[in-house]
C-alpha cells in the first residue's frame, strides 16, 4: 500500500456503514441520507498544534479533543450527531501516530454514534479541522438568540478545571492534578444533556472560550443582560483543592476549554430539567444589557470577555 | 469592533439568507433545511500555504481556489451546491487581506449559488479547509464505482494548463502564459457540466491530482481497465503554443490542478451528452485491469499515477 492507501486504511477501519451513509469515504463526496422532517446542524472547528494543544500532545488526546469540541457544538444546539469529516494536515507520514490517532477517533465516534464519512489529508504544519453534522427538529433547536428576561442561567458540570490544569501543568502539583488534565485533554461533550434540554431551555451555548465571553454571545444575540453570582460557579473537588482563591473567577469565567453547556431556562421548566441533567444555577436573565457580576448580593467587578484568538496579549499554548 | 467581530463582519457581508438557511453564521451550528427527497453530497478540502499555493499568493486567488476545488468535488458527483463552511487559519490579523479574501469568496459563492453558513477562524500557519455540501437525487449521483466495460472515457475542457503555468512561472515566458496562470489560480469548477451529465454518464471524477491517478481511482473502484490515447488529451491554444512536446504527457496526465471532469459514458448516451457539454473522448473502458496508454494504435509506456502528497520526491509548491 502507498501512503494514501495506508491513511485511508487507518480511517476506514471501524468507520462502519450506517444506513444513512449511502456512500462513505473514497469518492469525490460522501452521499448521505438526511432524516426526514429534521433540520441539519453543522459546525466546523480547527485545532492548531502549538496553539490549541502543545506540539508534543499524544495523538489520542488530539483525536479526542478535535472530535469532542465539535460534538460539543452539536450538543449546544440540541442536535443528534450524525456524520463528520476530518481534514488532517501532518508534517510527515508517521504510521504509529496515525494508527493511534485513528483508533481513538473511531472510539469516540462510536461512543457518540457519529460516522466518519470523508475529509482530506495534506502535508504541512500539524492542524486538524473537523466538520460535524447533526439533526434537530426545527422547533426544538437550542439557539443563542432565544433567552428571555426572567430565565434562570445554569451550567452543566463544573467550570475552570481545564484552565487550572493548564496553569499547573509546569508544576504537576498535587492530588487531583490528573483529573484536571483529563478535563483539559478529554473534555466530555454534553450531547445527551443537550438532547434532554430541548424543549426545556430557551437558549444554549457551549463553553469553549470561557463563561464570560460565551454568555455574552447569548446576551448580545438575545438583546438581554445577565446577573451572575461569582460565588455560584460550580467547582470540582480537584479544583476546590488546588486553585488559588484570588484566581478563581479568572479560571472559571475566562480560562475556557470547559465544554460544558450554559443554558437559560424558564423557572417553570427548571425542576424538570434539573431532574434529568446535573445543573447549577449561576444567575438570571435581566433586562439591563451586559454581564453583571454579583457577590453576597452586591455588584462586583468581573470579567467581560473570554479567550480571544487574535489578541496581542495571548501566548501560544495559552488554552 | 474587536477582531472577532471584524472577521464575522467580513464574512457575513453578502452571505445573504437563502430560504434553506434557517440559521447562518453566529451560533454554535448553522441550521439548514435539506431538500426533500435528495441525498446530501459532502466534501472537504484543505489548502496549505507553501504547498498548494505560494505563500505570497494574492488573497483573491486563495479564496477562489479554496472554494473552487470543493465546488469541483460537488460537480464530480453531479450535485447542486447548497452550503459551505470555511475554517481559516491565519498567521496574523490583516484587515486588508481579509477584506479582499472575503469579497472574492462571496463573489464566487454567489456565482455558484452556494451559501457560507459557518466555520472557524484561528491563528497559525496560513491554511484553509472548506467543507461544501450539495444535494443530488440518489439515483443520479455520479460515482466512481459505476464505470462499465465499453464506456467511452471523456474529459471536459483541456488538460495540462495549470501544470504548464506552474512550470513556466519562473520564466513568465511567452504569449498565452497569463491564460495558463489563470487556469492554475482560478480553476473553473464544472458544476453545470456535472449536473447535465447526471443520468448520462456512468462514472465521474474531478481531475485534481492528474488524469493518470484520478482515472485509476475510477478503474479500481469499478473493477475495470482503460485504454487511453496519449495523443487525444485535449490542449488549449496556450498549451499548444508553449509546451515542450517531450513533456506533454507528463504535464497533461500527472501535473494535476486541471479541475476538469473525467467521465465514462455509454456510447449510446455520448451524442446527447456532447451536445450539451464540451467533451473530448480520450479512450474507452476495457475489461483488462490497469491504465493502458496507446499512441497510433500501439501500446506505449505512460504515467500510472498522479501527484502524491506524501511522496518523498515531492517538493513544496510543486502543484
Amino acid at each position: 500500500m502507498n501512503e494514501f492507501e495506508l491513511i485511508r486504511h487507518f480511517f476506514a477501519r471501524g468507520a462502519g456503514a450506517t444506513p444513512d451513509v449511502a456512500l462513505g469515504i473514497g469518492d469525490d463526496c460522501a452521499l448521505l441520507q438526511p432524516p426526514a422532517g429534521e433540520q441539519l446542524a453543522i459546525t466546523a472547528d480547527t485545532l492548531v498544534a502549538g496553539r490549541h494543544f502543545p506540539v508534543d500532545t499524544a495523538p489520542e488526546a488530539i483525536a479526542w479533543k478535535a472530535l469532542a469540541v465539535n460534538l460539543s457544538d452539536l450538543a449546544a444546539m440540541g442536535a443528534q450527531p450524525l456524520w463528520f469529516l476530518l481534514a488532517l494536515t501532518l508534517p510527515s507520514f508517521d504510521s504509529d501516530w496515525l494508527a493511534a490517532f485513528a483508533t481513538e477517533l473511531q472510539r469516540l465516534a462510536q461512543r457518540y454514534g457519529i460516522a466518519l464519512v470523508g475529509g482530506d489529508t495534506t502535508r504541512g504544519p500539524l492542524s486538524l479541522t473537523i466538520t460535524a453534522v447533526g439533526s434537530v427538529s426545527p422547533a426544538l433547536a437550542l439557539r443563542r438568540d432565544r433567552a428571555q428576561i426572567g430565565d434562570l442561567i445554569a451550567v452543566t458540570g463544573t467550570l475552570g478545571d481545564a484552565a487550572l490544569g493548564l496553569h499547573l501543568r509546569g508544576a504537576r502539583a498535587g492530588n487531583g492534578f490528573d483529573a484536571l488534565i483529563e478535563r483539559l485533554e478529554r473534555p466530555t461533550p454534553r450531547v445527551a444533556e443537550g438532547l434532554t434540554l430541548r424543549g426545556l431551555a430557551n437558549a444554549a451555548i457551549d463553553l469553549s472560550d470561557g463563561l464570560a465571553g460565551d454568555l455574552q454571545h447569548i446576551l448580545t444575540a438575545s438583546g438581554v443582560g445577565a446577573e451572575v453570582d461569582a460565588d455560584a460557579l460550580p467547582m470540582s473537588e480537584a479544583f476546590r483543592r488546588l486553585h488559588a482563591p484570588a484566581r478563581r473567577l479568572s479560571l472559571q469565567a475566562v480560562g475556557g476549554d470547559d465544554y460544558e453547556l450554559c443554558v437559560t431556562i424558564p423557572p417553570a421548566h427548571y425542576q424538570q430539567a434539573a431532574a434529568q441533567v446535573p445543573l447549577t444555577v449561576i444567575g438570571r436573565v435581566v433586562a439591563t444589557p451586559g454581564l453583571h457580576w454579583h457577590r453576597d448580593g452586591q455588584v462586583v467587578p468581573g470579567p467581560q470577555h473570554g479567550y480571544r484568538h487574535f489578541d496581542g496579549s495571548e501566548t501560544p499554548d495559552a488554552r
